[in-house]
């Protein structure tokens, strides 16, 4: 571990080990608007790692295939080593944030069935939308592939859902990023944590996730603690 | 007509008839970046009259049903009235324009099978591309209407290839929009010409569309002089 890690990202670190894993570290770091905005946040990278691996082991119980091996130190996961997919999508229960923006459409409108968006990942580009006909040209995935991503993905949006109900948050919209194992198995990689995800109080609306940072309402960690506590005590 | 028109768009104006039908008048107001670059270029109308009246009118030969009802004056096309769809579909045969600044991705590519892209239509959102998702829970079309609409412009791309084909010119991509008649049916409403199309010379590559316009390449009604030749030639 201690040569360069094999990625470096806005708020995570990859080594890759001989044995077919990777060692993910969540790291303090806090970005936003394609990190624009930046700082860093002790305590965030632990909290993240926490809150994930609660999800990723609940979401595998729920019958979704993950990344994820174990728990390390304080901040990591060691994870299966995936080809990814480089496509991030995005499921929206509840309007909020780029797609009012972009649609000109009004926030906390209920989104039944959620809309699913597919966005190239890439930073210089600010992570574009794209459709399936782009994807396909680009090479970036198999028409079976993206068909995969998106029945998965919703199969994530309804346990997520049912999970964090059972917290009193409303899940408004998540992130999530697809790859391809040694086996030809497609799993879910990456992280879910309130880095990618909007979660609001259900009875307050009282916004638990990244937007806190984003919009300078008050403790990341604070709101971050509280998704780990509920999530830890069901 | 000498009321004031029912929609005044950018380079065309359109009136109400009392039996069903609409004047649409193309006028010499060229466009370019959502508005921000404007100017008269004399002739300009007349000519994507005479060049939508010759396309519309061969699509019907190939079997697209089209709003055109007759050409009336001398830059006026007499139309059906249609609830007009607010979604442009966007067919690209070879990579260029928004899709290469979006997506990273090299101008003169050729994309086959095409890309089939959906866009709101909103000039104060800058026409965003939106997905089947975005569309049904807005409420713009069903999703068997968008279906409908990938459908017809998947043909219309196959005959606008050929009939440009032999014209010795090259369709890199085109814009179309449809509308409901009062029977319920969807017909190709709007126009093609060079204003909504990226048309090359086969050979040279000479651009003959806007983007003479756009990227100030010289005379623009020589290059729709030029298309309007060839299209009525064959």
């Amino acid at each position: 571990m201690s040569q360069a890690p094999l990625y470096q990202g806005k708020a995570k670190q990859i080594w890759s080990h001989s044995d077919g894993l990777y060692t993910m570290r969540f790291t303090d770091c806090a970005t936003a608007f394609n990190a624009k905005k930046k700082a860093d946040i002790a305590g965030k990278g632990v909290l993240n790692r926490d809150i994930c691996d609660i999800i990723y082991k609940y979401l595998e119980k729920e019958g979704i295939a993950t990344h994820l091996v174990e728990t390390s130190g304080t901040s990591d996961l060691i994870v299966k080593q995936l080809k990814m997919i480089p496509v991030e999508v995005i499921v929206r229960n509840i309007s909020a944030g780029s797609l009012c923006k972009r649609l000109g459409v009004k926030p906390d409108q209920e989104i039944a069935p959620p809309i699913m968006e597919l966005n190239l990942k890439s930073d210089p580009l600010d992570d574009p939308l794209i459709n399936e006909d782009h994807i396909v040209w680009m090479k970036l995935a198999s028409i079976e592939n993206i068909a995969q991503m998106k029945e998965i993905s919703g199969k994530i949006n309804l346990a997520l859902q049912k999970l964090f109900l059972k917290c009193d948050i409303l899940l408004a919209d998540f992130k999530v990023e697809f790859g391809i194992d040694a086996e030809g198995n497609m799993l879910l990689g990456d992280e879910i944590t309130p880095d990618g995800c909007r979660l609001w109080d259900k009875n307050s609306k009282k916004i638990l996730d990244k937007d806190v940072f984003r919009r300078d309402l008050g403790s990341l960690t604070e709101a971050y603690e509280e998704v780990y506590r509920r999530l830890s005590s069901i």
